[in-house]
């Protein structure tokens, strides 16, 4: 493996180590203003959720890389405790592309962005009417990491009221990935679109025990055609099949009693499994008899 | 669009709607030991990259929702000071999940997922060898955000040296998405893989002032056919096209030629510069040039 020290990188290259693995980062679009009143926007990656009760956000505005200056969010921050988060889907991405521009303080990026700006509830700072999802913040806190070029501050949010587009949530409220549409940053000029194909879902229970890879048949956790993600899923089933689940198999499943009259039952058990378990995950426990048929024959 | 006010939410369906909203979230496979030397694993997605010089990053250790309690990790980190984080691909996403599961204190989730623990350089905790990038660090200061279920505690972790996989970086040593193949983390059972078809290029020069929406011609700015990421676009431009650009394009395209006999060619004029737009970033200024040419006629 490539060994980074960052004490002996410099840091343009260690920024872009971080920022090609630390990904896809969420990406706040925060609005501020300044101590007259005039709106600034700009993006920001160094940003997450950070607890739900309170319900906390942090970002960090950095000291720039090139020349150790800070930026206007930074000072309106500091002159007015008051921040809006707003999301960044597809629709206003290249948008939101153009307020990364280092226009003159007092500018509004809204202008030069096309977007709407409008007003918040309980803040001074405007709301991105285009915007998925707006959340109205307190600062908390400014906490500084370091005095050079490249050095964050980590501005500690306090959510005070979130507004969601209603056409992004199903009929249960909860957010759907495939209708909010988020964007995410990554290295370089890289985003990633969070929707469609790209979303997996993946099952696993958190309070119920596991079987556990170590508890996993020998044949399955050696074997050469199952996956590092399918031992996986069948290591994340809170129960194995037993004896008589899997032999019942050589009645019921057609597929099976053919594998059994082949050359390398073994083999091919497991590559039905596989094909099970990369088709559904619905379809594991299934698959986990298939698979621990081997042990029974 | 819904107004969710969070004291009067309850915490679980506030931490829902932050995790559809705050998304993509990047996962931190973090690593620890106890004070006795027995090591933990478990994701963490309320993660982030904060600050390059130096290098800090921050992940949160929650109070679980339903009981308060708090996670074996949050006491590692206060036991020993020391975390790896590893950074999570697709192919070990399962494995990952595996290790969520709340097994006794003292089991190792190492074995419990397959996954394999390597020394460290620097630090106690285990590096995940399966994982193409680990970031030893030493932390810094823990940050209690609240004493109720779902309330975080800030991880503040300097990088003290990164590992990163010869085979996700290119010829000129820069991490390729589409080779590290990282999985980014959304609400409910929601992953993101951020990899194929899901990336996006964008390319806007930061510190070069751009056109801004501002100045788009008004025919522009109003136009039906172009979209919102379509202005921004041509908003991005560091520069317009002139005149004697936008009008040699009746000499040079023939589309162009056959869009001017036709009925409607602004119309017509805009559907061209939205096909080039939505086809190839690299495209922008000739689309600017077709865009622009309903000014002159």
């Amino acid at each position: 493996m490539l060994v980074i020290d960052p004490k002996q990188t410099p840091t343009r290259d260690l920024h872009q180590f971080l920022l090609g693995s630390v990904a896809p980062r969420p990406i706040a679009f925060v609005s501020t203003v300044d101590a007259e009143g005039r709106p600034n926007l700009a993006p920001y990656s160094f940003f997450n959720a950070f607890s739900s009760n309170p319900p906390i956000l942090v970002f960090s505005s950095n000291r720039r890389v090139e020349n150790n200056t800070t930026k206007d969010t930074l000072a309106n921050v500091r002159a007015t405790g008051e921040v809006v988060i707003n999301m960044v889907n597809y629709a206003i991405v290249r948008q939101m592309a153009v307020t990364s521009v280092q226009f003159e303080s007092g500018v509004s990026e809204f202008g030069k962005a096309g977007l709407t700006p409008i007003a918040s509830d309980l803040v001074r700072p405007f709301r991105v009417k285009e915007s998925p999802v707006h959340l109205e913040c307190r600062v908390q806190e400014v906490l500084t990491l370091g005095e050079h070029g490249g050095a964050g501050h980590l501005v500690i949010c306090e959510v005070l009221r979130m507004h969601i587009d209603e056409g992004v949530v199903d009929e249960r409220n909860r957010i759907d990935p495939h209708k909010i549409d988020l964007m995410g940053r990554m290295g370089r000029a890289y985003y990633v679109r969070a929707s469609g194909d790209a979303v997996h879902t993946i099952v696993q229970s958190v309070t119920d025990l596991t079987i556990g890879y170590d508890h996993l048949p020998e044949q399955i956790r050696h074997s050469k055609v199952l996956s590092g993600n399918n031992l996986g899923q069948l290591a994340g089933l809170t129960t194995a099949p037993t004896r008589e689940e899997a032999l019942a198999l050589r009645e019921s499943d057609e597929r099976v009693r053919a594998i059994l009259g082949s050359g390398d039952p073994l083999r091919e058990l497991h590559e039905y499994a596989r094909e099970l378990l990369d088709a559904d995950d619905r379809k594991r426990s299934y698959a986990a008899k298939v698979a621990w048929l081997g042990e029974f024959l």
